[in-house]
């Protein structure tokens, strides 16, 4: 029996992963910014807001003016005008005074909060000034108002770098009066299929050949990861090939991946043409982890390189396990993050699941809810079938150092 | 005290949101549905193998001639020769005979099996055949075989129309065949924001003037509930100028989000100018949820019109719950699902949450973790203030039927 695999524990992958340099920086403005990856500290320019708001239609008022009034013992101002929206509040509101103001106006001097137009009434001839405000419930002082950097104050630290940002943080930066930053780069990836049984998506495989099922899969899953990618196709395994397509997927990305090889010979094949590069290293021969222990992870003229294993099923959960994590600390993301998955549950297994001791398992399973109970139940299937992989809502993990896990236990899901 | 609302229920709301008309429907290649709704039902044209492939590297076997073998009972069998990959496997394993097979390989005639590398060992001279190998382990019928359809068998559905296409769904699309396929257009959606005091991102806010916060978080938002998005930058508070927006606006989008307009004389002119189409209907002017009750709902030349709240907080929390299933299901997607929370996470309130009954409300938290126990924090801030929302993990839902949340009790929270 031979040993064909330098084998890593799982915590030592990702360490291994965490450890990939990121790649060159670029400027780009808000508005193109989402999903892109801070790469400097940010911090507000301004106040914001940079004067004290109206958070609510009403009045604006002295709040001392209001203390203690009630429906039944109401508080009366004088009604002295209408704040402009938009405009400079310059007109003050002096004591028993109030001036009618609009959700996001600016708070006259002299005002320090809003009565909700719902707490108030207009008596007489609304459209004249001069009229008596009714208030029915007394303010505190900044009560519905946002008052100057309440929402973010000048010099506050917003984004550290690392951050990807999300749609909200794009309106935050426009807040502050930032319409352009510092990102990493996107990582551009390319994708080599091997294997001499592959054959392109568009032609009808003749029986002992399969379409590539995990190209199209693997470049949108590295294009989710944030990546720029390029397919170069299937090509045979043969050394002289792989070699050729290597060396100009390395020159012009910074990561490449290799899809398939997962049989002995296929493997052996791409650690060689690995090796022939200069400035090459073979960090790992395989994790322990089923299913895609076969996962390759070296380095070559400086550049990333990821074997996946060919197996359908295999190839795309090791991506999402290994693979986008690793274009996503390519991409400059914060190393500390991209292994936690972004969406778990928790839910009940619903049968035994046999595990190997020292090695991690990850168990594709359908969730359902019955009576207010969320079951997880593990798919059958081998490794080689995508469907399984389709028909999966998520997968549970099992530590390397359980023998498996009982019916009933509680499981944390990752959601796929 | 006026009432200025035609609030329906948050359910109401929904139902009427999963009643929207979805758009066309085009042919894309596969490469690029990532994302996309399927718009037909589609089944596999083929068995997915269409022969039988090995799922492990090994020796391709008769399972009875391997039947009772162990380390110390071994059972020997005559090697004959290597299956090559992608090709048609034409000589037979007959009784007492096996082939070297490689993952991916086609099961010759006659095998039905296959012992892993691991549990077999060339005697002899390797190189040569006619070897005998010596079985360690013994294998049952279609054990380590992917059989003919077994990953998915011809005529089987696989994608209802309706279904969102993931990463991995585009491999299964390749693995029988299906290059191109019927999806929905994305909906093409306008933002125009309105608002005396907003200032396109780039400018400098004087006082009593803020930045457009909103439109990038929702442009961004709405791209990423499918949608081709076109901005239509600040339109002021004036009649004539949104309705000449809002009537461009419709001639070429299948939805138009407004922006703002939350102060009651704002809320009046979108009012306005949406009655003042042909085939218009308010279908609702606010729902009972907060924040963000002063949404509206509508339809004008038989296009969707959503209107938002004006403060940022409130705009990207409708949008979350209300806004992106609305697109979806412009999308095509089935309104089953779509105000399904994706992300969901278990964890304990730390305080208790005053609501208002007959309101849902929904409480932004942090999530914090401490002794294995996940706990949600609620954050104070108000509406108009983009901050909170950034800091928030997540959003609590009170339902309406509560007076709150008391500290301690177990809640869902939705993730941002």
């Amino acid at each position: 029996m031979r040993s064909f695999f330098r084998v890593v524990p799982t915590d030592e992958a990702r360490a291994r992963i965490a450890e990939c340099t990121c790649v060159a920086t670029e400027s780009v403005p808000v508005a193109k910014a989402l999903g892109r990856v801070v790469a400097e500290g940010l911090s507000a320019a301004v106040d914001l807001p940079h004067f004290p708001r109206a958070n609510m239609d009403g009045y604006a008022v002295r709040a001392p003016d209001t203390f203690g009034a009630s429906a039944s013992v109401p508080a009366y101002l004088k009604l002295t005008g209408t704040v402009e929206m938009g405009k400079e509040a310059k007109r003050a509101v002096g004591k028993g005074e109030t001036m009618r103001i609009a959700t996001g106006g600016m708070l006259p001097p002299g005002a320090d909060a809003v009565v909700m137009i719902e707490y108030a009434e207009e008596l007489g001839d609304a459209s004249v000034t001069d009229a008596t405000i009714e208030i029915h419930r007394g303010v505190a002082p900044w009560e519905n108002v946002l008052r100057v950097g309440e929402d973010i104050a000048k010099g506050a630290a917003i984004f550290a770098p690392g951050r990807r940002l999300r749609a909200r943080d794009l309106g935050a930066l426009t807040g502050v009066g930032i319409t352009r930053l510092r990102v990493f780069r996107r990582p551009r990836v390319a994708l080599i299929s091997t294997g001499d049984e592959i054959v392109a998506p568009d032609v009808a495989p003749r029986p002992g050949q399969v379409r590539n099922i995990n190209a199209y899969s693997l470049l949108a899953m590295a294009s989710e990861a944030g990546a720029v990618v390029s397919d170069f196709g299937v090509i045979p395994d043969r050394r002289d090939l792989i070699q050729r397509a290597l060396a100009r997927a390395l020159a012009r990305h910074d990561a490449v991946l290799i899809s398939g090889g997962s049989s002995v010979g296929a493997k052996d094949i791409t650690l060689d043409v690995i090796a022939s590069f200069p400035r090459s290293e073979v960090i790992f021969h395989g994790i322990s982890v089923a299913p895609g222990k076969p996962t390759i992870l070296a380095r070559a003229l400086g550049k990333v390189v990821l074997g996946l294993p060919g197996h359908p099923m295999s190839a795309l959960v090791i991506f999402e396990l290994f693979g986008a994590p690793l274009l996503r600390v390519l991409g400059g993301e914060d190393p500390a993050g991209v292994f936690t998955p972004q969406r778990t549950v928790r839910a009940r297994l619903s049968q035994n699941v046999a595990s190997q001791t020292g090695r991690e398992d990850y168990v594709r399973v359908t969730l359902s809810e019955h009576a207010g109970q969320r079951s997880a139940a593990p798919l059958p299937g081998k490794s080689g079938a995508i469907f399984n992989l389709v028909k999966a809502d998520g997968l549970v993990r099992i530590p390397a150092s359980a023998e498996g896990l009982e019916a009933g236990s509680e499981v944390e899901v990752i959601l796929l």
